[in-house]
């Protein structure tokens, strides 16, 4: 085997930032090389900076880094960035000015229409608007975005369905993980013994994005898939995983057992299938009455898999069903390195 | 001010005949002259084989009753049933064939077409058909029903609507707390830091219950409302209160601003709005953006009103919102208890 | 009866503050006269700038009140502080100097030999210090503190045995609600499912002043009682309530019979007892063996009893108890107000 | 390598019973042959019955096994008895005289003085009980036993310290976990947002236990430890994991770093340290001041190694310090795994 890609991450001290490293502590490709966060921090070692949250250790290599500053240049053709909102603007696009694919958690981008926002089993034909993005900016490098943390499991779920069917209306009530809100993120005396229906912005968050990402791609950029979105977005006292109910109506009359077929015959391209941090299924099919649950199956398919259960008819739509996706992995960090993977395999990077 | 009302407790060793011991122990216009409870109980003192889980402390007085058996005779023209739904056909029956208003929290007769299910503030108009039960069944007493827990608040709050507007869809996916599982019930292996996305019979209780109480009195008994309900009903780690997102749709085009007026004016007939645990007003509107929340909410018109928030469009319906009732007062006990003043201010129980 | 007593609150948004703000609303003596908080809010409307987190709804009149610096005058011979410890000193000094009475929360000058540090049932007869405190300082008003939050239960509950039997040695280890860190205060990534063995500055606290309060009024100030004490403090997934396991050693042998004794024959002076906020016992003994439990337990004597339980012999000391504080009611604010009612009651404040 | 060592579970669908299959299912040296439970379960497949609480997904293999009744004889040399206590005792014994080395997690027999009761880094030698009881019973096999699930880790940190500096006195307060309770075990009602500061028996075990454990082996059995042992038990809002805090007093002068060193350089014999289940270190010393936690620090060493922090100096006894241990892996299942690697490294079972 050849030598593995460095890459860097932008913003590593933070919840999204530890699950990057995490994940690229041991990956087959990536080799971390460095990593960077706030002025506060930069030059000292990032074992000493970084409040560390992960069960599994740091390992000694990486806590031993010297952490870097959030600017251009960094080793490797690849940036993680999980960087604050705010902040993240002018840092990524100045990493993309200078030549580095920037794969991003932050919303900025996400929206923008040369940027592909990615759950590769679902579009990675979207990968070459980076082509025209680079075209259009003049950019040496790219931005790349994976979706909110809510959105990145419903349309991983949902994509067999729309590929099948056809999705025309999709009501979701999300009941979201304290994780997907950072740390310190929601306060305990806000949540213990609580839920809190709102989560701002989350909701147009869930429309636009699932839209997006289920869009067909034409000469004219991504056209959004034209289904309706109405979405609830709530907090619960879960550590990891956002769990949503959904009722969905398509085109054509569509019973259970035609999702469940569609679900577990759903095969991503073997591009796709194969990267490493895909999962084999990613739609996981649970037929027990009260799955999926955070705390059962949150971990499967290495928290890059969605499970989708309570398949079930609707009175006013077609199907109920209920899905779990991990918002740190499949939500997140995992997203971000399964994206960078593609490029990987794409060939825009070379291995 | 003329003597109380004697009422009698079945099941009062349980969570929700416990709440009925505390709302009754210092109640206006009853007072509570027995408990019953299983045979492993009866002619103990209630204050020794209750394990009593309110905060407020058991009164004396009460605690010193000798717990009797659930057969008739016991005290008073009405009783409150909190037996298992397993075990409460037959006694229930008797006492109503004894000549005594059974008032029930379970669902055995909940659908019985003679059988009033009630919340009141919305459809105290139903109350007649216990004559019709009364004729039918050749019995002196009667039964009455009060909706399971999480149909309680949605129908309190959906009834002003319904009446302004017309309901024709209904989306509702709840998060249940787990007192609405009676004790032991949920196991916390089960449910800490976890969410349980099914509750057994739920999801058929909310669409079926919902049409009826919103339903219209006829001659030959209740018609259902016409609009389709689907549910999704999951657990969370809250102990009491069940939240519940809602999306709804109507016959002519309604604005949140529709609804909050339709809320605010929202008056129940005088004789109901004047009940001793009719919350004034029935419905809280509240525009906060993060709220209701069961902490911080739930307390409301003593646990009897159902507080309703982020009212806002919906991309699909018309109108997307968030309701909070109490499941243990509004959804259980207190929901008992307040359909017995209805009897009294009705005349047909004697004060 | 004549006009209450107007009083103030520093730093009344907090949640100790709000909590302040709760207690006086109602309060037979009181009138809550200016609300004070940082200079970001102030001008504007309390009832805007708080974000309200009680059960009980802010009352419209407090609501109104526009909130004021954190600087003299402010109006009434009393001022409470919830001001954060850092901000607290200079401020709470000029209130002092300008003649007021500051009864403080803040740590900053607990163990000052001239501040009486007070939990008026253990130790009322400290409060004299206020007279040094005036003459060696030159002001006009004075500061007297409540103890830190962990410290009220245990000294309220112990200080009935140190009477009765001179403590010498005292083991504690605390479980300790989020509550008692403020707002945002714990995240909930950090607490949910889990436990912290660790408070800044908790055990400490908890050491010093637990001697300073059982200590022995002398000419030269307070002389500290002379038992030792190791504490452990833990934080736990508890919103209210300061649980702690106590393993407690005397000068002689002391059975769980003699301790009930003491504790049930406690008896405060006359002048405390009648205080408002004084609870009636104020130590609740509790012979249940699973109890006191912050669920059910901590609401006794409206926050302000402390209840002991699980009075057991120890195998290496004397005795082994557990006993549950409400963290803010008794170990803050509620012991703020009745250390004002205090002054009001010795004369020192005119009614 | 020779083939593996078939082994059976009794009592294999409750908590601790699944955790057995979970560890067996990829041991090195054993093979899960069979499963038993109740009498309704027997007959069925394993996979229908149980209610698969792990991560892990049930391996097929094992999910296909036939439940079998609990009487002799099943599979292998070796049976683990995850039974309830009650059951227990005539079905442990009838297998030890049919031949098997019973490892138990039962409470029965663990004070019995030829049953060894052991946590082998700290008393492997006590092994050698196994010859006594045979003899005294007239048994082929034998019973050994896993301490209770609070004390494995206690004698696993303190085991070091004893050896080293000879224990006299200890106090420790727990904050344990709910599956120490099985399932269904503690409500969701009992523990959400609160602490029981009571479980039943578990303060006895703790001091019995563990003076056990520590005890020397002599001519005439296990001499118990001299030292005293107050305990206090408490259950907390925490799926896995026992906290406790400890203080302790030895019979010369202890500093911290004479602990931290006894606890770095503290090494089993070989023949232990080998085991597959043995962790490396085994005792894991903390120095980061709010650790260890349960939620980060609990699947050190895979589950089995304990986790000593905050070792402090004692204003009273020596040292303070807080350790975590794993519950149902040191604590029980594991345990018992390990116990049975011992018996194979020792030469009793043959590989």
């Amino acid at each position: 085997m050849t030598a593995k890609i460095p890459v860097s991450v932008l913003g590593a001290t933070g919840t999204v930032g530890q699950k990057f490293v995490q994940l690229l502590a041991e990956h087959p490709w990536f080799e971390l090389a460095a990593v960077a966060a706030s002025a506060a921090s930069a030059g000292k070692r990032y074992g000493e900076v970084v409040r560390w949250r992960e069960q599994i250790p740091l390992p000694d290599r990486i806590g031993a880094l010297t952490v870097r500053e959030c600017a251009p240049p960094l080793p490797g053709p690849i940036v993680f960035s999980a960087l604050d909102a705010e902040a993240a603007g002018p840092i990524e696009q100045a990493f993309a000015r200078a030549g580095a694919y920037v794969v991003t958690n932050t919303r900025n981008h996400r929206m923008d229409e040369d940027v592909p926002l990615l759950v590769p089993e679902a579009n990675a034909d979207h990968l070459v608007l980076v082509d025209r993005q680079r075209t259009a900016r003049g950019w040496s490098g790219a931005i790349l975005a994976n979706p909110n943390c809510s959105t990145a499991g419903l349309v991983l779920a949902l994509a067999p369905l729309h590929r099948a069917f056809g999705i025309e209306k999709l009501f979701v009530s999300t009941m979201q993980a304290v994780s997907g809100a950072g740390h310190p993120g929601v306060a305990s005396l806000d949540i213990l013994g609580n839920v809190i229906p709102y989560i701002g912005g989350e909701e147009e968050k869930i429309e636009r994005e699932s839209r997006k990402m289920l869009g067909t791609l034409g000469p004219a950029g991504v056209e959004p898939a034209g289904f309706l979105v109405s979405a609830h977005a709530s907090r619960v006292a879960v550590l990891d995983g956002h769990l949503e109910t959904v009722s969905v109506g398509f085109g054509r009359r569509v019973t259970p057992e035609d999702a469940i077929a569609a679900l577990r015959e759903f095969a991503p391209s073997p591009c796709v299938a194969e990267l490493p941090s895909s999962p084999r299924p990613p739609v996981e099919v649970e037929l027990r009455a009260d799955r999926p649950q955070p705390r059962l199956d949150l971990e499967r398919g290495r928290g890059m898999a969605v499970t989708v259960g309570r398949i079930r008819p609707c009175p006013i739509l077609d199907l109920r069903l209920v899905l779990l996706g991990h918002n740190t992995i499949r939500g997140a960090a995992g997203q971000g390195v399964q994206i960078a993977e593609l490029l990987v395999a794409d060939g825009r990077v070379e291995q």
